[in-house]
Order: structure tokens, then C-alpha cells, then sequence
């Protein structure tokens, strides 16, 4: 289907793990995958950011950073999937955001809104890392995406092949992301965005869980 | 003045910010250079700790990591200084303690006594961090000692010549190191700490700010 | 100066402390008191709220409850000014909250703009319970306002004759709540505030602390 | 069996819910039919706790309050099993604590062990209304026992005849306020608490979810 220039969506995905085989990883280029024609999804890998250090923190900073910072920019929305580590936000999901958030109060992670989605082998599904994040977020003025959290617990059961393969978790997501152009439309004052029928989604009340 | 080995105590500092200039760092020297005799710290750096992967987490984990897991092992109890970083814990010392925390419930963390300390040049002196903090070790079945918290805010005033030079926070700092102690005592089933009337030191009733 | 009715503003102004020499409830009158003349405030005691029990909310619920619901609903924005106690939300605060938030998902307080101010003798100004609400108002899907937090430390020093008395503070907490008003207009697809020059405030840059 | 008075353990339960079928106060109810024959649970049901006002905490408080803080203080632990109300702790819980806080830094709660336990009909299971109470209990200088964390999800189908029928996750709860017993006895200064061979339970590595 051919979406005309200013119809289109642009957004940053970024996985809160680094292995290989990371379900993160994974759910997120299955998201990319099935997301309606007006949108791409660009994924930027944090392996190589280093730790934050303020010394550092010239010009755009080093390489990888200014990668970020720049596709932090340039997106419309940012999606993060990501597991839980010790209750809290994996350390290097959280460099990343403190290089991408400075200067403070105006980095590039103002205004921009932000679609979180925790995962846990647990039934717990990283609810607390996904608490933690969005207090990072308010500290950075993005825009956290009011709506039903996705938190998507004992995802091993939910994958396949790689994939996600839970249609209703699926589902739920992709609708998530839709809410998160909404408020994008709405913060940058654009025309509210308009789903032809052939694209429509079934709407889920209720997080599956 | 002589201490018997059975008497010594051996802590570990980690500094939550890695720029030359770190006042936390800085405040980690301070309180190292004015304990008592039958107390050493040794401070490990965690400039050269690697994004946590689990794929990488075999053996004793990376050099830099099993550096870190060694000298948490060795050690009876933690002191962290650390600045909080986007409402959070900075990055770069969760990242550390992702791979400190390992392997999940029996890591080299578990029964540990803690002492965390956060600054801020803010009044608020890292206060978010320190919650958050407690949390994290929370899970890594450590124990974060019960006793007024140690927040230094408006911190670069409490500076002089890279050192803190503020008496009150000091003494309030390296008086919560002795309660650690008494809880490193309590966990390991040794003999109460005794301290010489020549090495005792004001109480303050109050965190002072 | 007269405002036609399509362009007032109504809010609802909620204290986090009940005792009669609140400065929680002071400042709130003084923010009340100073607003510009198209917005007005409507504080609503929360003493009578009784604890929250799921068998007795049946229809609008117990009288003050239903005069808190009512308010919610009526209202444009949520102003609200608290202490913190133990670190967290006033307890009789969360239990009002609690109520409000009924059904789940679909309460009156879904998509409502909140404005949180925090305040505490201690220069730390409730910086957590500020977290908390944060978290807390996540979960009713309203729309806590990207915005530098206001947060009032050694809170005694800033009142005078039973007023907030600290001007840069009080014109920082009125900014914030101009703030609140432009999202107000945003979620309700209404047209943009416009400010007379006459009605217009300095801006600060940074929180006053 | 008879238990000498010195080997007695005197338990305090608090239930964070109200309604008459609450699944928190049923669980509590069958922890203290379960318990070993050398502890007591006393269950003090917190209806009646009016909201926290400083001008009404003269002498030891209100009635309700006074019988609270009685209880805190001749306990050797605290049981609290609770629901999460908007991802945190339910109000009226939160303000029994805040009465029972006070003095700060030297109320009835501080040294107490505590064990918390958090229901959900969710998988979550109130993850997030346990760390805030960690957190609050910190605050207090209370001992939230470091140990695995007791988090029970989709609760209804645990429960059976108003008791807690989910046998692992009985086992695993009277197992941690074990924990709590040997906690108590080391900050007491008390001798270890020797179980009998007749009374011991299975352990159980991991929390069953």
C-alpha cells in the first residue's frame, strides 16, 4: 500500500537485553514485522554504548551514542521491550537512556513518546521495571503513553521459532503502539492518524496475561 | 594501634560515577582515608565493566567482572557512594550489580550487609536513587542495614580540595559504617564489634542537610 | 476581567495532610487565591473518606466519596499539594485516591491532567512520595504532566502568616499549573489557552530549591 | 505440645483489605491455623483506623490506634498480607502504618521484623505494592526479612472454602515467617529457634507461582 511521505511513522526500538537469543530482541523485531504499512521501526543495538561518563559527554559523545541520540531524534515514538534484572531496570537499558537524556531537562528524549513493554520468564512479567522506567521518563519529560500496560509474563510459553507467537499478547502490543501515534499526532499537532479498515486490529479490553 | 586479625573488617567502595572529577568518588577516598584501624576499604573501579550479556556470563564472567565478583566475596559488607542519574540508580553501577547478583538468589550479593550513600548537587540528594538502590538489593538477598539514610544533598558546597569537608555528614557517614559493622557482626555470627573509647566519635541524632 | 464561559478552567485542588496548620493545605489556598481569573480552584477535604472497602462501594458510593467522585469528574485538572510520610504517599491520600479510581481502568480519574506538588521540612521536599503518585496515577490512566516536578523543601522557611510566601516558588508552582492547563486543552481537543499579556508570569528555569 | 513461655514467638497479622470475602485476610487466617505450636498470630483487623492527622496523635493516638501500636510493640514480627491497589499499597493499609510509624525514626516499628506478602488476582501478584512497602519499612526502621519474596498471583484459584488451599504456596509462606523467627531471635539477642523434627515442612527452592 502506498502511504504518502506525511502519513508516515518513524520509530526508534530498543531491547533491554544483549543475548543472542534475547526474547526482548526477538518480540521486538516481531512487532517491527507486523506493524501496519504507515509504520518502520528502526532497532538500534546498545552493545556497544559505553558507560556513561560525563568526561565523555562532548560534542554528540562517542560514536555509539551519537547513533542513539540521533535515531532518538529522528523517530516519531520509542518502543522498548525489555526483561527485568533484579527488580529493576537492566543497567545497561538505563546507560542508555542517561546518555540519551542529556542535556538534562532538554535532551533529546523530550516530549518524545515512549511505549513500554516488559517480559519475564516469571508470571511477574517485569512489572517493576516497567514502574522504574517510566519515573526515568518523567525525569526526561518524554511522554510515557497513558494506556494498559504491556507486561507480558512466562514468555518463554509465548514464543515460537524466534517469534512472538501469542496472537492476543501480539495484538495488545501492536494496538499499544497505534495509541502511542495517537499522542505522537497529538504532541507534534498533526492531523490525527487514520487506520483504513483493511488494517484494523481486534481491540483486546484487557492485557492478556 | 595493633589490631588482631579477627578483628579487622574489610570493606568494599563503589562510586556510582565514573568522571575524574566524582564527588562521589571523591567522598568514597574521604571516608576510606578516616576509618578506624581495625577497618580497610578497597575501592574497586567499574570503568571497564562490560554490558551485562548473559551469553559472556560463564566461569567467573569477564575480567573486570570477576574482579568485582571476587572483591565482593572477600569483603564484610559494601559502601556505595553514588549520584542518582535520571530520577534512577546511574546506569553503569545497576549494570555492575546485574553481574555482581549472579547467579540469581545465591550470588556473591546474598547476606551481604550494604551501605548506600547518594548525592546530588540538588537538595534532594539522590533520594529516588537510594530507594531504588534498596530495592535492587532487595532482590539480590542482601542486606541493606536499617539505619537513617546517608543522603548528601547540595553536595559541592560539603567539597573542599577533593575532599568532603563537611563534619556533621561525615561523621554521620562513617558513623553508619560502624552499624554495618554490627550487622556484619550479627549475620556472621561474630563477636560484637568493640570500639576504643580513643576511636569514638560525636553521635548525631539527625542526618544533617 | 471578564472570561466567557468557554474559556474558564476548573480544578480540583486535593491536600495530602488534615491537620488545621497543614501547609499542604495552605499553599493550596495560596495557589487558589492567585490563580488568573479564568481558572478556578475547588479544594475538597478528604477527612470523611472512609478506608476503602470494595463492599461498600455500591452506586456513587459512601456520601464524601461521592462528593470526591463527582469533583473528579466536574474538574479540568487535579492539583494536588502533599507531604510525604515514610517515604510515600499519605496514606489517607492514597486511600482517597483509591476510591476515585473506581472502576478499574474506567474511573473518573482516566485521562484527567494531574499537577503533583510535594513539600517536607527536610530539604528532600517528598521527592518519593512524588514518585509514588507518579506510579500511582499511571495505573488510573491519567495524565500526570510532563513537567519539571514541583517539589518544596524545607517547606516551613517558604510560608508566612499561614501563605507560601516564597515568590519564585509560588510563580513556579502557577507556571506548572498553566502547563497543566495546555495539556488539559490538548486531551479535550479544545483550543489552545490563550494568556493575556496583562495575566503573564516570569519563567524560571529551574525549579526553585 | 507444650512450649516452654521462653520459646514463644507472638505474632502480629495485618490484613490489607476490608471487604468481609477479602482473599488477604483468609490467607492470614489459614497462615495462623497452620503455624507451629510455638507461635501465636494475633490478627488486628484495621477497620476502624481513623485517616492519620497530627493534631489527634496526643498520648498513643485514637482508640484503634493505641490498641495498633499496642500490638507492634508486644509482637516479635509483623505479617502482612495485602492486595495492590493501583499499583500500590491500599490506603488505609499505608495509613495504618503511618500512625504506627510515629515517633519517626523511634516508633513501635522500628527493629520489627516483617514479612510482607502481597495477592493478586493478576499474575502480578502485587509485586509492585511489595517493594513500596519494603520501601516504607525502611523509612521505619523496621527488618523486612531479606529472603524470598512471598508474591501471589491469580489468588482465586489458590483459595478454596475460604482458606488458602494452594499447598506449595502455604509451605512456602509459613517457611519464610521461619525466616522472620530466626531473624527476631538475632536481633533480640535471643537463642535460635529450635524447630522439631515433627514440625518441619518441606523447603521449597524456588516462591511457587
Amino acid at each position: 500500500m502506498d502511504v504518502p511521505q506525511h502519513q508516515r511513522f518513524k520509530l526508534l526500538g530498543l531491547s533491554g537485553s544483549l543475548r543472542k537469543a534475547s526474547n526482548s530482541s526477538a518480540i521486538l523485531r516481531t512487532l517491527r514485522d507486523n506493524l501496519t504499512p504507515d509504520i518502520a521501526m528502526e532497532i538500534v543495538a546498545l552493545d556497544d554504548i559505553p558507560p556513561f561518563n560525563e568526561d565523555h559527554d562532548t560534542g554528540d559523545g562517542p560514536a555509539p551514542v551519537a547513533t542513539l541520540r540521533r535515531a532518538v531524534r529522528a523517530c516519531d515514538g520509542i518502543v522498548i521491550v525489555s526483561p527485568e534484572y533484579n527488580h529493576g531496570i537492566p543497567g545497561h537499558l538505563k546507560n542508555a537512556i542517561d546518555w540519551a537524556s542529556r542535556p538534562g531537562y532538554d535532551g533529546p528524549l523530550k516530549n518524545k513518546p515512549i511505549k513500554i513493554m516488559t517480559i519475564a520468564s516469571s508470571p511477574l512479567g517485569g512489572a517493576r521495571a516497567q514502574a522504574w522506567l517510566q519515573e526515568v521518563f518523567s525525569s526526561t519529560l518524554s511522554r510515557v503513553v497513558p494506556g494498559k500496560q504491556v507486561i507480558i509474563g512466562a514468555v518463554e510459553s509465548k514464543m515460537k521459532d524466534g517469534k512472538l507467537a501469542h496472537e492476543d499478547t501480539l495484538i495488545f502490543a501492536l494496538n499499544s503502539i497505534d495509541e502511542m501515534l495517537d499522542e505522537a499526532c497529538l504532541v507534534q499537532g498533526r492531523a490525527k492518524r487514520v487506520i483504513p479498515d483493511a488494517w484494523k486490529r481486534r481491540k483486546l479490553d484487557k492485557p492478556p496475561r
